[in-house]
């Protein structure tokens, strides 16, 4: 199973009144994170998928998260990603968000799991977008 | 069982290249929406609860939640709050986002539920905080 | 000249380790405000204006901001927006972001001033877009 | 004059509905690029700056921004921070946001300066902060 680590340099501005990470920032991060995944491992981007394929992207269907430690600024956090899970029209992204302390030490910060499923726009002239199977091309590229 | 509204104005800038919320801004809304909640319940500032009881807010344990459908800039949506289980030393958040439409028809838009603890800092010497048992001149005004 | 006010909760995830708004938000706040006063002014919005007219939105050009007072989360502010100034092919758009204190008073936390433009797409096969002359029809309901 | 390079990688949440950067997240950048400059040239960090001089960090007084070109997710842009000009109580902190392109060429995407200030607490008593003179220890290892 392919694990891709995208980098998080926390900043002040990414903590609130308390001095720790404000937690929807972990979100912003997660779902950058997904993205980076398809990058690393060779998937088109979406616009160009969408051209050849019809899949716009991976929305997300639900999530969820644990709140393991506190983390602040000028810590380096590594989101360690994979996809543990694969269905018919969806696929489980697990993430863990590790620190690596300057003694060498690591602590998970979060981890959390979201399902999403690949999207392409409706053929029946109603607004809006529905899953596709998942796409062999793009699964043999994850895992 | 007590629920509060905490009325969202969705904006431009709230939405993604897709023209929907980007998703971790539910995230920002529903921590606001839980402090909202401890307000209009009537329970004073944290800054009060640190000075009278030590209790320095409510942070999170963990989070779950579903994406039923998508909304974009122009809409207004009223995240519906309220407390569904209180524990020893932990409660449960429950999150119903909703729009009311034009027409008056109503659509959830994504449900969430937290975990979370009233917190005190710790006295042992050690950095960080702990969970203390639920205080009940809290409890009373919120259910 | 009109002047719109638009409203804001300032929360704790707006604010920063020292406890004030981190200043980023005023400028989230900004463009809301920006597009809230063409709303409250009647002008309609620009999914319908793309339509009728081609103007797709009002991008920044430039923007000029001052600092007056630190503001923290519990407290309400209004941005108090409006059109100082009308040029050929831009416009300036002034804010005032203002406090009310408990006792009445008044305190005026940040001001800015943005220049921008009505824009349509390019239609020379260029990608991007460029300014056209302010629209009268919307000119003389923002007056 | 020293400068620094901030690095910052474009993701898809950064960018709103037009599939461009959401102009507010250059301010989000720029503040990281501000502390980042001060840690690049070897200054310590604000809490330890707090214990041996007072120094609690370098609020911002007021900013200015010019928006040349339009950038989106994918890209890579670096923050070019440096001090053009110290002043007796008061610095100004320059920032172009360039990005270099797939076939080496380069596109300065946005520019801004802003004031800044050495702070410490007020001794009188009251609540919030006030200049110092520029520290030397700082200013020279900034030069």
């Amino acid at each position: 199973m392919k694990e891709i680590i995208y980098p998080v340099r926390v900043e002040f501005g990414h903590c609130d009144p308390a001095g720790i990470i404000w937690y929807p920032n972990f979100f912003h991060w997660i779902d950058s994170a997904s993205r980076y995944f398809f990058e690393q491992c060779g998937v088109p981007t979406w616009a160009e998928t969408t051209r050849t394929m019809g899949v716009i992207g991976t929305p997300i269907v639900d999530t969820k998260a644990k709140f393991l430690k506190t983390a602040t600024y000028g810590e380096n956090l590594g989101i360690h990603t994979s996809i543990p899970e694969w269905r018919e029209k969806s696929f489980v992204l697990r993430y863990v968000v590790r620190r690596v302390n300057k003694d060498g030490s690591v602590d998970d910060i979060m981890e959390a799991e979201d399902v999403r499923i690949f999207a392409i726009k409706r053929e029946d002239g109603k607004n809006g977008i529905r899953a596709v199977p998942i796409p062999p091309s793009i699964k043999v590229l994850c895992e």
